[in-house]
């Protein structure tokens, strides 16, 4: 298969944990036969630095033209505490979700066995977990009007949902639910929230035709508490974008692996696939950044297109290492191999 | 002391656990010769069903007359799955905090160590942790206008925060960290709303006036994350109202005993305090909701009239039914005890 990938660095540790997920991808090339290429191009405060925009037209004009876009890391701490900046690297991403029309953030949450003592949670708690998140990501709060009046003295934002932003992503999260184990929980505030009641019509009116799932609700503020207390009840979750965003980062943490987990954003015509890690400003440089994440994330791209046995490939790759603990100090904090050893370890076993 | 306190017993669990927390305020008015006053009022899903309204005005009277509400739960099912209702049991305490200009939602977070073994998290995460959680309860989205179209397709909830709003509840929570280990966390997403931002901006210079209280901020994701990853981290947190009610709860599940949690909330003329789990509909009547969480929120309302002494009598004779384990079932499996027995067990030991 040909394959034009677009890479996106981004910032603090995203450079690092990319170029071993290409090494993977490179790796999947030979071994299988098929024919990827590569383009580079700038987002995030690296752009804001080379470029003063954090999504250049170069760069998103590459994203639109790939098949496929795998993503690094993007921030830096020197915008966040600036109330006044007008310019922010995250505004790279938030531009770029909406303009490919990436819908969809997919998040598995699955328990590494080999790592469930680096856990907080209970072993009994977390043993066996295993759901999925779909998070609307192009929607409500994050993209609604944002006002600040004159004397700076009072803000807003809108959270705004129609019935199609719902729908679109509400079907591809019961097709997911149909293909597991035919569970699906919408998460929102429906007793407070317009706009969470709307979503509440309209998945329960999507719901009909899907008989075979079973729909139930949680609000928000009671799925912060269950995905703690019985994270195993969950099969697949639904939810708006700024919900989505707490909760999946929630959910991140409760199998003790967050430099494992990957994502994937969809939309009819687009994909892009990131760790969920952030960019980790502390560790750049430093070689001791986790790559498996990122690494994750290029096993999803190929399931995307179908490669299964070829994401497979890597996901065994990646079990190898944990079970020789080559890895990074974050998962053995004795462990002597760096960010490039790890990736070279994984890519030499695909 | 002369206290009026209006009781709002509420839905579910609500009446059965307040009784309890009564029980121990006559105790206190006895051994402390005080003389306490009690009336009782509907509200919530009761008062829908008796008054078409889930606030009615003797109720709203009521508790502006009296020095402090005490309030079991609310909600009930039956209005959660129905987008189309027009009156819901929230409304009432929704409109009460307006009412009472009840602005800041005050939660302690601590750990009962007999308890440690009943949380999710392992217990090196969580011994010791001990954090109060300041969450502002009369604006934001909660609050701004909602709408949707005639059509019933686009929805919106507004999310409104001015400088006034957050700087009265900041300064509380300026001025509780300094009475702690003087370290204040905001919590906000000031990376993508321009209402988070109006938060940095103006707790940043609120801080200015607190040189002792060590400030820092924390986006709403990573907070979710921290709570669980390491919670000792925390002294107070500040957040506005939805982040707080995710915030919040997320947090009172890591002791492993929200039967066990009050909390206040407070304005410049009205108090209330209740429990933080909700009205828990299936345990109604079965004699079997812990009263604890009542009971100290009882405790709190002492203390907020500078009962500090007979605050404390109540705080030991809970502890006293933890050790000796006349506790409801939540808390020991094994465990005989109804929630009227726990309720006279603590009054008696005050
Ligand atoms: C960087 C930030 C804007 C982003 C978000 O909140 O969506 C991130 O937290 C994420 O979840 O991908
Ligand atoms: C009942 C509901 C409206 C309420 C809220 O979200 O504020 C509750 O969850 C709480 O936290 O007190």
């Amino acid at each position: 298969m040909n394959l034009k990938i677009a890479l996106l660095p981004g910032d603090g540790i995203g450079p690092e944990v990319l170029e071993q997920a290409v090494k993977c991808l490179q790796a999947v090339e030979e071994t299988f036969n098929h024919n990827f290429t590569y383009k580079e191009a700038l987002v995030g405060a690296i752009a804001i630095e080379k470029k003063r925009n954090p999504l250049p037209n170069t760069t998103l004009e590459l994203c639109k033209e790939a098949d496929a876009v795998l993503f690094g890391a993007i921030g830096d701490p020197k915008y966040d505490n600036d109330p006044e900046a007008k310019i922010r690297p995250e505004q790279g991403l938030l531009r770029l979700r909406k303009e490919l029309e990436l819908f969809a953030n997919i998040r598995p949450v699955k328990i590494f066995p080999s790592l469930i003592h680096n856990s907080p949670l209970k072993k009994d708690i977390i043993s066996k977990t295993d759901f999925i998140i779909y998070r609307e990501l192009t929607g409500g709060i994050y993209f609604g009007e944002k006002k600040i009046n004159a004397e700076g003295t009072v803000a807003s934002d809108l959270c705004e949902y129609s019935e199609k932003e719902i729908s679109r992503i509400a079907h591809l999260a019961f097709k997911a639910a149909k293909n597991r184990r035919n569970k699906l929980t919408l998460v929102d505030k429906a007793n407070v929230l317009e706009s969470s009641r709307l979503w509440r019509k309209v998945v329960t009116k999507i719901g009909e035709s899907y008989p075979e799932v079973v729909l139930d609700f949680l609000f928000v503020d009671n799925a912060a508490m269950q995905i703690i207390l019985n994270p195993r009840q969950f099969d697949v979750i639904l939810t708006e974008n700024m919900f989505g965003d707490i909760i999946s980062d929630e959910g991140s943490v409760i199998g003790g692996s967050i430099g494992l987990l990957a994502s994937a954003s969809v939309g009819d015509e687009n994909a892009l696939f990131e760790p969920i890690h952030g960019s980790y400003p502390q560790a750049k440089g430093k070689d001791i950044a986790n790559p498996i994440a990122s690494i994750l994330s290029a096993a999803m791209l190929l399931e995307h297109f179908g490669l299964f046995e070829e994401a497979m490939a890597v996901r065994e790759a990646v079990d190898k290492s944990l079970e020789k603990s080559v890895v990074t100090p974050d998962l053995n904090a004795k462990s002597q191999y760096g960010t490039g050893q790890v990736g070279d370890f994984i890519a030499h076993n695909i």
